[in-house]
């Protein structure tokens, strides 16, 4: 079945997907297995930081009133009474002009009301008996770090949908979090489709190529904080297939296939679209690659038709499939993040319509280098693993040089960016040539 | 014990410690797991791309000889006698202006040495015969794409070390790397030392906080790829620490120990190093935060003893125990990458010694932002999350102004850097200011 597809922009493409957004559960994750996944709620402080009236130096706890008048002319006496390391409590009496050693982080006596750091208190044994003199008077409160002055209980430290780094997890231990709440990760079938295609594992034999696709999406479905559930290839019959997509739908958050989308003699997808009664979104992109990536949704479920080449489907899953994954997963930012670039070699070829070249970030001197990977025949295949950006060519362009601006696509960033800022944040034109480089 | 301690530089330190380097071996691992991971092994093409001369557009293939004198006044007619999809192979012969239906991607049928496109086909139905005009000539290997011309059999696509993103994983998959070689991951045990510290699920007491710095480094580990075990906390009696520190090297390719390294009173750690025969490497750097930092080395293994301050242990961690980690997983670039920014905010601090500041990464039309966080008491807690750089700051200056140019160091890149590069890639002065931002 060939059909009359009409292309829409990649903008339109984006909103009428977002139309169809979902938002997954929560569940509880040791601390240890947090690293890398979403908070499902927001970071709350169960606690005042610091908990206690603590000291921030090595040094002496003393009375503030018990310097007064001390100078270097008149140097102040303190007798040392005990001592307190972190995690310990000194709860005796504290009298006139007399002290306690507290180490850094331990909790300030009862009795006291400053902190003499080491370095300004003169020690000495007299009679065998610790004692130090004073050269300047303290006022009450010095060198006191006081209870909730950091954080005060109740405060929302991350918001929910915050990507969990190593710093999150501090947060976390420190406030009680040995189980963590954390987005489910969505559950995502992968189909592969093509008859041309092998397993990883089968012998190469004429005419045919190993499945690839699949694998790729896979990581990348992993890489955007997925699940990915590899359902294996189509059969070749067309009620075999329509059980398959049916069977698959039933078990998934989201069901990708990869290829079948062009619009070639023995491409079922549209006719399964149709026998499901699935409505498509779009099934023509006014981009390249990626020009047939194939949205429709079925009572509210997404299925992803994504284009059997490997470009194309690297690039639609990133612009499509990674939002709707990461909005599942509560993240505020679900786009990927967009940013200026100086394209770091020529690429002359026309852009009748928005391009997303694969490319490679570099930096010179604080400023960001795109190179775009793969055009030489001669690396194609190994400049696949090179790339951490899309270069976005906008439609209407051609024959950029070296030196131009452009906008890239982070392909590695965890941070992201809103729907509404991707959408926005493009350079619309050819921008001249600016920069040496 | 309080030891006598002599600052060593940064650089010092790092090639003192890489001398005691260490390569771990290698696991296979299923593709679907290979995700993060490291090559193990070289990634090697083990057949020709493409595989088969094989046709890059929908269109017919002809025998190119049939061609010749084609042109708009003399068009020459072709018989379509047969059709081949992607994957199928067609084996009969093919004669006399005659063609094949051929599919992108399928293999070139035997008889034929060109392809003509789909669009400059006239295709017509003559006595219900499928035929097509063509109105120019072609020449032989037209429309071609050649057995070996991307790729080589027995070509290196990705050399050991490699981390394992998308793009690499749908090379393993085209090359059949059902099981991928993988570099093993180090074993590294966390021992938590301080009287002050809690478990995470423990309530808080006066005096005491929870232990974070364990599963920050926890995390830590994991995002520089190793296999993190947490081994708990010290007790407070020197014989069983030796014990607990002894039984943990024989579990373990590396240890870490937080806490108790700074010159207090109730410091283990120097004696145990000591008592078990161990070299220390260093126990003083000229650093700020993690000054404290010290490695030790004992029959080839390493130990690290992290400080018990948050940003001093985090710091230390990347600067000195990631690149072994790295260096393990045989990565050819075991070093954080640093590029050059432009300072977001003002740090007029002094910095007496070379300063490694948290900050978080930003971007201004194309250019590097470095925004250092955490240094008003109000966010230090939450900020913690935020943190993607280090921003290096040269010992001996001061006064550092927003639109300054800084090093920074790139905490969630994958690509890394050399050792050499991380040591050389610095600005050693303050540069003044040059950007508006």
């Amino acid at each position: 079945m060939v059909e009359r597809r009409k292309p829409i922009k990649v903008t339109e493409a984006l909103q009428r997907l977002m139309e169809y957004k979902k938002y997954g559960g929560i569940q509880h994750t040791p601390i240890e297995d947090s690293y890398g996944r979403f908070l499902g709620q927001d970071l709350v402080a169960d606690h005042d930081v610091p908990f206690f009236d603590r000291s921030p130096y090595d040094g002496f706890a003393i009375r503030a009133i018990d310097t007064n008048g001390a100078s270097r002319e008149n140097p102040i006496t303190f007798e040392v009474i005990g001592e307190i390391g972190a995690g310990s409590v000194f709860t005796d009496n504290v009298g006139t002009r007399q002290a306690v050693r507290i180490m850094t982080g331990a909790q300030i006596p009862e009795y006291c009301d400053a902190v003499v750091m080491l370095e300004l208190a003169n020690e000495e044994l007299v009679d065998g008996k610790p004692m130090f003199h004073l050269t300047r008077s303290v006022i009450p409160g010095e060198n006191i770090s006081f209870q909730g002055e950091d954080t005060k209980q109740g405060t929302i430290l991350a918001p929910k949908g915050t990507y969990i780094n190593p710093g999150i997890v501090a947060l976390l231990a420190t406030f009680g979090y040995k189980q963590v709440p954390t987005s489910s990760k969505p559950k995502v079938g992968i189909i592969a489709t093509g008859s041309e295609l092998l397993e990883v594992d089968e012998a190469l034999e004429p005419g045919k190529i190993r499945n690839s696709n699949a694998y790729m999406v896979y990581a990348q479905l992993q890489r955007a904080g997925a699940e990915a559930i590899y359902l294996g290839q189509f059969s070749d019959d067309f009620d075999t297939c329509y059980k398959q997509v049916l069977d698959s739908l039933s078990k998934v958050d989201f069901l990708i296939t990869t290829g079948g989308v062009s619009v070639g003699d023995y491409d079922y997808l549209p006719e399964i679209y149709q026998k499901l009664g699935a409505k498509v979104l779009f099934n023509k992109i006014a981009m390249r690659p990626g020009s047939v990536t194939t949205v429709a949704a079925l009572n509210g479920q997404l299925l992803f038709g994504l284009s059997g080449n490997p470009s194309a489907c690297y690039v639609g899953f990133e612009l499509f499939t990674r939002p709707i994954i990461r909005t599942f997963l509560h993240a505020y930012h679900p786009c990927l993040k967009k940013e200026v670039a100086i394209l770091g070699s020529d690429f002359s070829k026309a852009n009748p319509f928005d391009r997303f070249v694969r490319g490679h970030l570099s930096y010179d001197n604080g400023r960001l280098v795109a190179i775009p990977v793969g055009l030489d025949k001669s690396n194609v295949v190994s400049s696949l693993g090179l790339a951490d950006i899309l270069i976005q060519l906008p439609g209407g362009t051609r024959g950029y040089e070296r030196g131009m601006e452009v906008t890239v696509i982070l392909l590695e960033d965890q941070e992201g960016a809103t729907i509404d800022s991707f959408i926005k944040n493009n350079i619309n034109a050819r921008k001249e040539l600016r920069h040496e480089y």
